[in-house]
């Protein structure tokens, strides 16, 4: 422990750390937001939004200001699963500090993230007083981890239809590899996931020209897929990516033909694809598969998104310099890694990502140095003046 | 039903069908043919048994005459389950006889054919009488649709330790595809099971430059197994053949790299290879599979069997021209088909194989005509004279 009173950023993380917040548990997390921000002077709104088959889940709305340009900033409370919390150092939701770090689910994914975002917002309310030349709006989801369904999507909404627009939005996920600064995201690439189905006839290993093996026809169609070379990226987006995540027969009898083969794959592509492009691409890609014996069907899931590419260079050039004068690094500009909900923000604003380093994150010991809270506080603070002063 | 008084022959397979002798039970089945046989002056014998981790099983032997040449029957009185009993037309146990078809589990797998013989040979004791100038022995087990641990192997050690020795063996199991006298079986195939494991490291599907995925490696193996052309088999074989029976990874995440795949293949192989240099064959061959990332490992199970064929042309010849002269039809001298305990059996004397119609066993409704089974225990009868007279 130290004998240094904690930064505004650091109290907030801890605290947030202290609510068990599980997907889609509130936990309390976005009750504390909700009065930390509404005694910083933010108007606050806390709704619930449900869907058919999904639990309720709870959302936040805060914003400040009346006039000038709207910056978002968005996020989530809630959290994925501790897994073995008896293998962690310290308690999953203890808010420990040790050392000058503090462990918990969530310390950089993104609850740290938000602690930071909000103790720069109020420091430049407070700082600006009446004089605040501009609106800081709050976007913050309980539905990060979980379905996604009952959470940013009908936030945007909500907000939306109350008449609220933004003018740029950071979403706050840990966007750097290694160390604070390495990189902003400004795209992500987009996502497709295909299930290949292979139905042949049953039948007694003895007697084969009785039966259809699936898996041999299963074995040609995925060793299309496996081989497809997409693309090879561009200046703005690493090479399109297809893994396959599962095949499953589920036939424990070795003198048995088994009926059905299921497999699974996903794709993560850039901006040469479309989700529409690249399913007739796929399409015409296992239609040209030669010398198939038995049925084969191709399907898609319905949680595909294409990729974005965020082109305002004045927000991201205010981010990197903000980032380049705290750090000294001047951050890459990235579209790699998973999706996040800025793939829904960016139809309604520009939108950028910066946040804290990803390495612990969704494991054991998830935590993040103070030092490094701090540091992305005065990141933002410094890009909060910069960007309504520009 | 019919007016006219069963054979023999259909009234103890009518018998032997209504003890519901389901692998490992022995229901009844082995104490009818004990009390049969018994009076009918064999000598008979019961005994159970064991081994670490599978269930006890009841075996019988049955022996008559002193001098001459011993042809051993064998056969099993155990039968697979019924399945949907409720799917079956007339109860699976019930041994109903209707419009002169004998209906039940076992009808020709192969309680039909142990009736058949028994009858044959019953025939022909008494016929013979004091001028019996042979032995007759009976096989009979009740671990053959099972694990076949505690059944043929067991009772041919048993009777070996006490010096039974058998000159031929006939084994009573289905052999005939469509109609009684197509085919002997006068060989089998070897088997061989084989498990392939590949191991990666796990990712996220976004990074997939941290994982390694093992669907990719293990396409590629299958990819080589399938394309294997082992042989073009030759005038006693059919080719040997290949099936890959299942290939599971059970990742249901779509954003998952997994890091594990396994998948089972067997061989049914002719006397072009041995086991162990099919082992040796498949081993070369996945080792010369190039580009693998992953480790992986080839495994095999430990129940396989090499291919057999029997030389003993008077024995085989005897029993063709019995089948030849009750049916009309020269039997085709097969080798295909799955295994039997007759690979058991080739050990300790030469063996062939012959019995009803195979086309409804392990099915719903397994059935036999009454017209049928007279038919094999006169071809028996027929080869029982021919055999002792030879």
């Amino acid at each position: 422990m130290t004998d240094q009173p904690l930064s505004l950023a650091a109290t907030l993380a801890r605290d947030l750390l202290r609510c068990p917040s599980v997907t889609p548990a509130e936990g309390g997390a976005l009750a504390l937001l909700d009065e930390r921000l509404t005694a910083a002077g933010f108007s606050v709104e806390r709704m619930v939004f449900s869907d058919h088959g999904t639990p309720d889940v709870e959302n936040l709305f805060a914003t400040i200001g009346t006039k000038g340009p709207n910056l978002a900033f968005a996020g989530h409370t809630d959290v994925v699963p501790a897994g073995d919390a008896g293998a962690w150092r310290h308690g999953p939701f203890d808010g420990s500090i040790e050392d000058g770090i503090l462990h918990g689910r969530g310390a950089v994914d993104m609850k740290g993230g938000i602690a930071a975002f909000a103790a720069a917002a109020i420091a430049y309310v407070a700082d600006k007083g009446d004089a605040l030349d501009g609106r800081i709006s709050f976007l913050i989801t309980g539905d990060e981890e979980g379905p996604a369904i009952n959470g940013t999507v009908k936030l945007l909404e909500w907000a939306a239809e109350r008449s609220h627009t933004f003018d740029a939005c950071i979403v706050g996920e840990p966007t750097n590899p290694a160390q604070l600064g390495d990189a902003i995201k400004v795209g992500r690439r987009g996502s497709l996931s295909g299930i290949v189905t292979v139905t042949g006839v049953q039948g007694h290993v003895a007697y084969p020209h009785l039966a259809k093996n699936p898996v041999s026809d299963m074995l040609a169609l995925l060793a299309r897929l496996d081989a497809l070379v997409l693309d090879a990226g561009n200046e703005r987006f690493q090479p399109s990516n297809l893994e396959i995540t599962t095949v499953d027969v589920g036939n424990t009898a070795f003198n048995v033909i088994p009926r059905k083969a299921v497999a699974n794959f996903n794709i993560r592509f850039n901006d040469t694809w479309s989700v529409d492009s690249l399913k007739a691409h796929l399409r015409d890609a296992l239609a040209g598969v030669e010398g198939l014996a038995c049925d084969w069907q191709l399907d898609f899931t319905s949680d595909s998104s294409d990729s974005f590419l965020t082109h305002d260079a004045e927000l991201i050039d205010a981010l990197a310099d903000a980032v380049e004068a705290e750090t000294g690094r001047r951050p890459e500009l990235s579209t790699g890694g998973g999706t996040s909900d800025a793939r829904f923000i960016k139809n309604y604003c520009p939108v950028v990502e910066f946040g804290l380093v990803g390495q612990t994150m969704h494991q054991v010991d998830e935590r993040v140095p103070l030092a490094e809270l701090d540091g992305l506080a005065a990141i933002y603070l410094r890009f909060l003046e910069s960007y309504f002063a520009g």
